[in-house]
């Protein structure tokens, strides 16, 4: 029998698991510094974000915590993705409760060391402290971009003759979300189904490569978190533009057409529903085929789904299949109409 | 009479109350975007410091949010101070309950501007969401050194002949927190003297300006905050030395020195007690005059506190002013005799 182990330091926590995840990252000074020291490659500009999250707000206290682990460094990924930055680390920072069972924090540690492997990124450094309220998490990403390339939300140009483009499948979290929470009845989905869309909800994938590719392509990108329309809606209102979505070409999983076919409602969800994770972007209508073919090389779907146009700032009017525009009513989208 | 504000969302936050603090960033973005775009001039490494404050654990909820504004901020330079970089932004993430007065927030936003005037920086990004816990606020401040001129902790070259230097007073800080915390009475002191040590607690002053005049000069340094002795204590750690403090020489302030007088036993809580965010450093005995003329040319105390030498890796000894070791017994080098 072994005895219980004593409950760890703020030292002792760092020392067993997060030193090993800075390993990798000499500038980390094995997290025992008070700060790290990085180099950033001549030609190149940093980008930096933060997203932070808060149990019994952003996740539930039972998710699996190398879900929590991987839905953290994700969509900070995706936040660099959405300006074509290529990740090279991260910062982290744990508000953990004194009494929290030390298994959490080695299942959270090794979800980290799965997606550093995954993305190629260390740890380079952050802080651990205790709190009376819920686990709360914040990570840093840094990313590299070469000088002048960043895309952002703002619209270079006029709006005319640019096309809205998003990449993967819209909605999936969304409707994964409703699954989880009860809203939706599981008998509405066959199980495999529904386990395709609540893994895009804890695992979104970051759209580096893709958001890396279209440096000097796209006009205008964003991820979409807060969900589809209201983050064209972010481009617009930045842009000082108007933009169409055409809900009948939205790309989406057979999971998601299949709830559609029987629920037809819930495509309010598919719009508005957020934690996509996908890059929403506006591009020129003479570089479409060069578009096509990067989707073709890095393997993802890239859809025209609209176009921008000049009219009030923010507005995002939706079209069905035969061009009437939708009524409004879902959150997140009836402002725009 | 004026009908009570309607609650601000994320959106309002930081429209109204972090935006403006944003707004001498141009890679700031107006914090619109997913991130920040930053350039690190040619010649320069980026340094990357993340501390965390809670609320209940690192300030009391009664405590001034211009005050607890200035202190995350400024343990943070501190960190860059240490390192010999210079400031030039923070991100910040704000976990706050949905409850939370928004005079709070006005303030301590604030306080952050009024600081960020003081050391010349921008709030470049961040974070902000709900919690329903405490207030659980994280600074990540950004640096730059010329390259391969950054300090750390670790010695370069052996201990042989390193003296051990400290800037400013010790001690203020944890004697401070006595009188707050009602540990210490408060006929002990004057009023005025109180006033000082929790200003001292309070309102750190980060070391900028004789961290950055340390490089090529301070063979390693540190700020300390978790005491003297434990800090000089992680510097001999990671360097594999052990170093002697000459408890006679510590540079005290005229309110320590009043409470030493009627309370010798309080030397304890000065060696030991943190929060002092001065820098420890090392430096050559051979260069002790150049210190003196950079102490009188920044205004600033640099004091001779002791030395480095061979020894048992992290072990600190504190010598009485006949030169014999006092006993240990405080928390926070007792293990180190």
């Amino acid at each position: 029998m072994t005895p219980p182990e004593p409950p760890l330091g703020e030292f002792g926590r760092i020392g067993r698991y997060l030193a090993p995840l800075a390993a990798g990252c000499p500038g980390a000074l094995g997290l025992t510094d008070d700060a790290a020291l990085l180099t950033v490659p001549a030609g190149y500009e940093l980008v930096i974000t933060t997203d932070a999250m808060v149990a019994g707000v952003h996740f539930l206290d039972t998710d699996p915590p190398a879900d929590i682990a991987a839905k953290l460094l994700r969509t900070n990924l995706s936040d660099l993705a959405a300006m074509g930055a290529e990740p090279f680390g991260y910062s982290l920072v744990l508000s953990l409760p004194r009494d929290l069972d030390q298994g959490w924090l080695a299942a959270f540690a090794a979800g980290l060391g799965e997606d550093q492997r995954r993305y190629g990124i260390p740890l380079i450094g952050g802080d651990s402290v205790a709190t009376r309220g819920p686990v709360t998490l914040a990570v840093s990403a840094l990313g590299l971009v070469p000088a002048g390339q960043a895309l952002f939300r703002r619209l270079r140009g006029p709006p005319a003759g640019q096309l809205l483009f998003v990449t993967g499948t819209i909605g999936d979290a969304a409707l994964g979300l409703k699954f989880v929470l009860g809203d939706l009845d599981d008998s509405l989905a066959a199980p495999e189904d529904r386990a395709v869309l609540i893994a895009r909800l804890r695992r979104p994938e970051p759209r580096l490569a893709v958001g890396q590719a279209l440096r000097g392509l796209a006009s205008a990108m964003l991820d979409v978190s807060d969900g589809l329309i209201a983050d064209v809606g972010h481009i617009c209102e930045v842009s000082g533009c108007a933009a169409v979505i055409d809900s009948a070409r939205l790309p989406l999983s057979a999971p998601v057409r299949a709830l559609l076919a029987r629920r037809p409602d819930l495509l309010a969800a598919v719009l508005a529903g957020g934690d996509d994770y996908e890059l929403a972007f506006s591009a020129p209508a003479a570089r479409r085929a060069e578009l096509e073919g990067l989707a073709a090389r890095l393997g993802v779907a890239i859809t025209e789904i609209g176009r921008l146009e000049d009219g009030p700032a923010g507005r995002v009017a939706v079209l069905d299949g035969a061009g009437r525009a939708l009524a409004p009513g879902a959150r997140g989208w009836s402002h725009f109409s």
